[in-house]
């Protein structure tokens, strides 16, 4: 039930077009079953974050697994004049056969690290490019921005209130999933609940009130129908002079007829929301409801969580839509999906593949490649990322010598027994079939809870915070290097 | 075939958990059946443009058409333990039974204008706030954004490029659509094509020439089967060392078997984009390929855009991904949903209701309304919007004194002859039956452009756009003036 809607969607024809112009191709020009390797990588942070959050697995899987072209498919190809019929044909019978590595989801990753790797036949590497990007870009965005919200409310719980702003039905039903593993306590939207088996959270908004004659009856009858979750929204007519008195009142006759609630007090959404919840605070003391909940929503971000934070404000719950939903301030996670290697069937052996750049950021690594995370082994923190060929072999009794791979005389030495090292890539497909049972959204986000953990809390902070060193193994830095140098002669 | 994938899921769910709790709210404490009418508009235009474009309504449409309860559903809802027994029983019969009335697709408008109006049990008003809000908000934003990327592009094609990018499958199958509705000539989304029958367009990626053994090769490969669409991609490498010049000798060589392509040229995707289109454009026009195309990508928006035709590049045609499938700048569209009247079952009339702010601008017009467009009967350009009262009239014989509703002595008194009116809102669902029967996206597009045409030059610019006047008629604007009197005696 986890996934119910986007499994039972076929996804297959949300590609581009240039990857069936290039697979027709292929299968006119090369041997169709030649095996690649691809990697899905990014470039930076979202937001100047020092880290992201790996989001979107579960769905790249059932992706994966309801790959197929229906007849109405075929038919539409054929009807665009592009391709010719032995090549439909194939694509009637096209499956996925090839093998996918991926980080977890919920893991914490950085940038140019292989997110995951495809060894596939290279028409099917080619076709899985868009859908896969799109749904791990959007995910681990909005897991990354969550992460950042729910940082800024230091313990507090954050609820995602997004689904009417979001960039579609998808991106409030798998935004809201990847908000629940970037931290959230809930989430507004239905569907998501329904979906995800994760807490759903909300009470009522400005309509209730105004639907009544006034806002004193519109409030009782909230708490009566509703007293073990009456948070009562205090802003539609007159916050200080009319929602907050009246909220009160409905709280002191609730206590006179001894109903005691297990969650209530009241919703700020507009105004000074320092200067409210604070008034809010005092008046709600006075009256003896010291343990009332003060919520706050209205066009939120990290950044004002934070400064509310500062300034003193007295709210404990925060209700977060439009900017966390749509990662305001950056909404597009910039993953992308270079060629790595081509088997080489006769040898065996894979021909690394590098893309140049003149920026050289943008040059991508070569080979066929894995993850290891290097802790200290008494913090049990990161010390550093290392991107090393699958057949690189480390021994944690030995010193282990990690160097910047552009400004190469930056060393660090380790030296035995201080560190540990934990492989990443974790299989996913083989040969086709899924080898991966995708923990519960709420198994994630304690997974994604520790595995910030492992960060320093420099690493952490919102803005300019510590990178994190990604390096390349001796062996793979030798093998890009060498790559280079073929090119540039030209 | 138009809307496959949304008409085949079922979208109930997809609301906020409020709504539900204020409808089991509704359901024990008045009317199920007490009609009224909610108002869904916007307060200010994306990336300060001086118009929005409506989009989104089909997809509205199948939502409603669609909307029934599971019993999976009911069973989920059962299970929050929230609900009680009677109200998930009313649950399972539900449906929609209202009118909906809406701006059409493509069309220009203007903040505070009602987009789209709901009258109907408040129940099922309720419901749909949330899930008509997201698909609205979502494709009119992206029709916006692709109407300034149009624009910028000043008569060249603009494709849609972005899926990749965007947040989730939804986001790129309808947010291609709404870019096609603002002005692209095709997307690269394939499953958009098949959905909504626009062209797909595309060619090849950096792997294409990755997996041959060199650049030449496979350009000649490509050029072999794509004679008619051959647009290379001469980055990998070295764009003026390498790319250019292979892919003028491919072309020559096509020259020299007598092909004649209908559509041949490179596409530059890094680099400095001025620079290297008048390089490219001097090196093609010296071999004789004076109407190549040159295409251009790598995050563009109508800024670059712009920027690059005043700087003279030479591309003609225009591939713009994540700046225009998220909104980049702008990525939410904050239409919202007010209530607006409430039906007197007695009299049979309603009862305007209204929600107050500090913010003028943001307290809600109340009633039951419509939107009139007053243009120039010589220029045909738009003078003025007037939301009025559905009960009020208008001669285009007589005298029309418009006036600014906030600085109500702005006056502007239209003569008799000099003006033409036309209603804006069409209706959508009379008592829960369509009524409305969608075009076909290419002719929403046509319309669309209509529709621009209907504005000044200045109100089209990107940068500080002359503002056209929302005004409210004079019934309207005493009615809502009588009722801010009534709250603010309290």
């Amino acid at each position: 039930m986890s996934t119910r809607e986007m499994s039972s969607r076929n996804l297959t024809q949300l590609t581009d077009f240039y990857q069936l112009t290039m697979m027709q191709g292929y299968f006119y020009s090369k041997d169709v079953n030649e095996t690649v390797i691809f990697d899905a990588f990014y470039r930076s942070n979202p937001d100047g974050n020092g880290f992201s959050i790996a989001a979107g697995l579960d769905q790249v899987i059932d992706y994966i697994k309801n790959l197929h072209y229906t007849k109405q498919d075929i038919d539409y190809l054929r009807k665009t004049g592009y391709f010719r019929e032995d090549f439909l044909e194939y694509l009637a019978n096209f499956r996925f056969t090839g093998d996918i590595y991926a980080l977890p989801e919920g893991t914490v990753m950085f940038p140019r690290e292989p997110m995951l790797k495809v060894v596939a036949p290279i028409m099917q590497a080619q076709l899985i490019e868009t859908a896969m990007l799109n749904i791990i870009n959007h995910q681990s965005l909005i897991a990354t921005k969550s992460s950042r919200v729910v940082h800024a409310a230091h313990g507090d719980g954050v609820m995602e209130f997004g689904l009417r702003r979001a960039q579609g039905p998808d991106a409030g039903i798998y935004g809201a999933r990847a908000a629940m593993i970037g931290g959230c306590i809930g989430t507004s939207n239905i569907l998501a609940g329904e979906m995800f088996d994760v807490p759903i959270l909300g009470t009522h908004a400005h309509s209730w009130i105004m639907s009544f004659p006034d806002e004193l009856t519109a409030f009782r009858k909230y708490a009566e129908l509703y007293p073990d979750a009456c948070i009562l929204l205090v802003d539609t007519y007159d916050t200080l002079k009319s929602g907050i008195p009246h909220a009160i009142q409905v709280f002191q006759e609730m206590r006179e007829k001894g109903i005691t609630s297990k969650r209530y007090g009241i919703r700020l959404d507009s105004g000074d929301l320092s200067y409210l919840s604070k008034k809010a605070k005092e008046m709600l003391d006075a009256a003896g409801f010291e343990d009332a909940v003060i919520s706050a929503s209205n066009d939120l971000d990290e950044y004002l969580i934070q400064s509310l934070k500062n300034q003193g404000a007295t709210i404990n719950s925060w209700g977060v839509g439009t900017s966390m939903i749509t990662s305001k301030d950056c909404p597009a996670f910039g993953g992308v999906y270079k060629l790595a290697a081509i088997l080489n069937k006769e040898t065996g052996e894979f021909i690394p593949k590098i893309k140049l750049s003149e920026n050289a950021e943008k040059i991508t690594n070569p080979g066929n490649k894995t993850i290891y995370r290097i802790y200290g082994k008494d913090t049990h923190k990161i010390i550093a990322d290392l991107i090393c060929l699958v057949d690189d072999k480390f021994d944690e009794n030995e010193p282990l010598l990690l160097f910047d791979p552009i400004q190469t005389w930056k060393k660090t030495l380790l030296s035995p027994g201080t560190y540990t090292m934990r492989e990443l890539l974790v299989p996913v497909f083989k040969n086709g079939e899924c080898v991966y049972e995708s923990p519960s959204v709420m198994e994630i986000r304690e997974y994604c809870r520790q595995e910030k953990n492992t960060l320093w809390d420099e690493t952490r902070r919102l803005r300019n915070p510590h990178e994190v060193h990604v390096d390349l193994s001796d062996s793979l830095w030798k093998m890009k290097n060498e790559l280079l140098d073929t090119y540039m002669v030209r």
